[in-house]
């Protein structure tokens, strides 16, 4: 297992929350997302280390930005 | 037809508005709803004047207030 912590800007409300955590759960290999909005950090466990891109896409498909490392 | 203008409070994304305008829309004889997000005005068309308790229930289902007036 692999836990990894992504910063994702833009989220406002619970129902930005529930749209990063649902697309973000959606990548092969993910068996739990956490998000904390008041930070925008976004906690991944997988089974394998994710690929920033397939991350990042994720976020954006859900209407919302990864900051840069 | 009837057009109302209401205030709410709470919207802080596109989210909030679908939530609002599907509430909102779902009271018999509304046959729109506009909803601006950065004012917090919402529109409301009906074909009869409606009450404001009512109006005023959908918006808190949605997980919003109705401003006083």
């Amino acid at each position: 297992m692999v836990t990894s912590t992504y910063q994702v800007t833009g989220m406002t409300c619970g129902h930005c929350v529930n749209a990063v955590s649902s697309e973000v759960g959606a990548i092969p290999g993910v068996s739990d997302v956490q998000v904390d909005l008041a930070s925008g950090q976004v906690t991944v466990t997988s089974a394998d280390a994710l690929d920033t891109d397939t991350v990042r896409a994720a976020v954006d498909e859900a209407g919302y930005d990864l900051a840069d490392a």
